[in-house]
């Protein structure tokens, strides 16, 4: 097998690439790296376009386990120089495995009838945020995300990092506020929008067993708009100085009160 | 009042410093940015040096208002052009206005029967995850915060703008395993651990009035040195595909639910 020495070589550039947005949309791939994550692709049978390596710097079993796996499975193995590695690589010392995955997205309106809990984001801007939100969401067994507005990218590679492996495992799909308005009211699941402010307290709601939480983005909360289509409303009560939480950490409190209540 | 133009100045070159640990441990001071922080601040009556602003950058009423209410309370006032701001400024298009802080640690030895809800933390990594938790813990009216360990900085510039201000009211102080055990045993505040697995279920156990939630790192959990003088430990319990949580995220369902049991 032929071993990639050349940065300059079109794969690797189309890598690097992978770290602008407009390159993620445009291909419709996404960049994976370290063995956590291509561990956890490969277990949740993720699609994989390639598995990219350096053997000077892969010293770990279940990353050459990860690399037999791939090529089961079909996936391309490719191998390069360190050199070039540490060129495509984001974390300083990288375990020396990456690959490019290709993105889920799934149109709502295929979806029929959804079980279980979701979450919708709107104008949602941090990608650790975001990938954050998606760690809590599998935690309780979530089933997706729905992005609203001009959200950042679950595919960003911070988001994929923070899910640690969510990300491969959700139901990831976006809409407009009409879509999602049609949608939901169509299917009948319930949208339960979180707020800062007037609304019932979120250990005393009575959620329903399918339903969307639906947040709104760090800075601005959730629009007038979103309000409007909300079958409920909740809220966190805070004290202290602070006027709010951090987005990913208000999703969780609410996730894990909605879990416990199950 | 002299305009400072230099960017070779000897406070600008300090100011830029203060984005190393090593230059924030030595001088005991720490840098401050935006209009959100430094009002802040100045609501706490936090300690400041300096306030430092650039009269281009500065749009805002609220900031101009700060600079009054600093001038009045003694805070050297400091102006300096665009160019200069924004050689240490941390943010793209800053708002002008900065501040160096002096930092407030506290010697847990001097506090005595601590009251009301603290937070314990071992090796914290990620200053993003350390200012988070400080913003939640004030968020349920929590009164300080106890690093153990190799733990990242609080007045890191993200631990700082991540607690959104928390960083000021918070008490916060600093130990190692044996000091923590002493003073917690002396003063009768019982220390609960939260760890992955076996043991009671976060939302069951019955928290004492005055405490300590301890947690340990994003990578680790607790040692099993500080489970050892845990008075008791409790559990989120997950499902999905993700072993665990962001700690951030899990400090805070831990928090909210200590808090709502009140």
């Amino acid at each position: 097998m032929k071993i990639i020495s050349s940065k300059s070589n079109q794969y690797i550039k189309f890598i690097r690439q992978l770290r602008q947005r407009k390159e993620r949309e445009k291909s419709g791939k996404f960049y994976i790296e370290g063995l956590r994550l291509i561990g956890e692709a490969l277990r949740t049978d993720f699609p994989l376009e390639s598995i990219l390596y350096s053997s000077d710097l892969l010293i770990s079993d279940f990353g050459w386990k990860a690399i037999e796996d791939g090529k089961k499975k079909g996936i391309d193995i490719i191998e390069v120089t360190r050199d070039v590695f540490q060129a495509f690589a984001l974390k300083e010392g990288p375990q020396g495995i990456a690959a490019v995955g290709l993105q889920q997205w799934i149109n709502i309106k295929a979806i029929h009838q959804p079980k279980g809990l979701w979450i919708a984001l709107d104008t949602v801007q941090d990608p650790g945020n975001l990938g954050t939100i998606m760690r809590s969401l599998d935690g309780v067994g979530g089933k997706g995300l729905i992005l609203l507005g001009n959200s950042t990218d679950p595919y960003h590679p911070t988001s994929v990092r923070s899910s640690t492996g969510a990300a491969f495992s959700l139901i990831i799909g976006k809409a407009g506020l009409k879509e999602l308005n049609e949608w939901k009211s169509k299917e009948g699941v319930p949208l339960i929008g979180t707020v800062c402010g007037e609304a019932e307290n979120y250990k005393k709601y009575n959620y329903p067993q399918d339903m969307i939480l639906l947040m709104g983005s760090e800075q601005k909360g959730l629009s007038k708009e979103l309000v409007e289509i909300c079958e409920g409303l909740v809220t966190i009560p805070i004290t202290g100085s602070v006027d709010s939480l951090n987005l990913a950490c208000a999703a969780s409190i609410v996730l894990f009160e909605i879990y416990a209540k199950r």
